[in-house]
């Protein structure tokens, strides 16, 4: 009776959501002996703007990477 | 002050949310003896193809679902 | 294929949990036209050193409520 | 290695959520000593129609709001 | 930077939650790209009494099918 | 109406987590301007066997740094 729910920033197609899906439950039937049609597994794509690392949000964290990239590649 | 989450494949209406969220509430109130005002249902719809059951995709099943059924008709 | 989490202050007894069960899925079936068999709830009992509402740990303002009723009652 | 999930009714813009992200962030730091870039925060933003209390969806709640102030304003 | 949880009945040994982390962190750097290190993975042990499924406890769920193996034992 | 988990290794003594909850509800109220009252902070805390990062578990990657510490102190 395994739930599974898997947080990610969002931007994952549907073949890597379904190949996820897939390896998840694998893992669970082969190492825990589940049966397959219990395994559930939910999951959550999280805007950039809603995803904090290090005390910044991943969306702003990108955004500044941009900026220092653009800054490089303009003083050249 | 319970806290509840309900996560469900969307397609869910607002009156069919209203209900849910009725029911549960009052369950935990007449079970458990909580103040309805602590008690907070919180409801998740997920799409088809962020939730797998099975190893499979909920979209791809029903997918394929819709293929035998239409394969079952033409063949007639 | 509803899941519910359902997170509620420790000292609920099996027959307690049992009914809420019953009736979340009875719910989900009803309102929603779930089949029971796919529907989860996981109930997560949680020490009330671990909940905290309006700032303060239940715990703690428990403990306060103990304090003010023994005050009351030797001050009689 | 904490992770923050922070579940409140949409409605909140990127600076909003850039400030939550900092104070939880610098709060784990402090209080528990945990290294910024191990602190995870994901910020759910909820639709008012998902999100029920006192066994009312909030959507509800302040439609009715609205209906009562709307009466008081038209029988003055 | 994804974030796992996975809930499951308890009776897990250690080396299969090790088994469980190693194969759904190979998948999700193998399927989406993620560096390992940016995966976090919770497992939640759960009572069977804390764990519905269609509407009853596991730990009742088990123990009518104990009853019914005993009682087809002593009719024999 | 925000609610907010935090999930930990254990280690954490109460006075730790009555400081965290008082954090996080004044952020919520100072930054988003809720009540605090409706303000609910749960901390679950996960054993070391429980939590894996970068694909291993946390308690097996402690020991192994125990032993390498053990071993630099024996070899000197």
């Amino acid at each position: 009776m395994p739930y599974v729910k898997i947080e990610v920033i969002e931007g994952v197609t549907r073949e890597q959501k379904a190949a996820v899906v897939a390896d998840v439950t694998r893992s669970l039937v082969d190492r825990l002996g589940k049966r397959p049609e219990q395994v559930f597994v939910v999951i959550d794509e999280v805007s950039a703007d809603n995803w904090g690392a290090a005390g910044i949000l991943v969306s702003e964290r990108e955004a500044a990477k941009r900026e220092v990239a653009s800054a490089a590649n303009s003083s050249q």
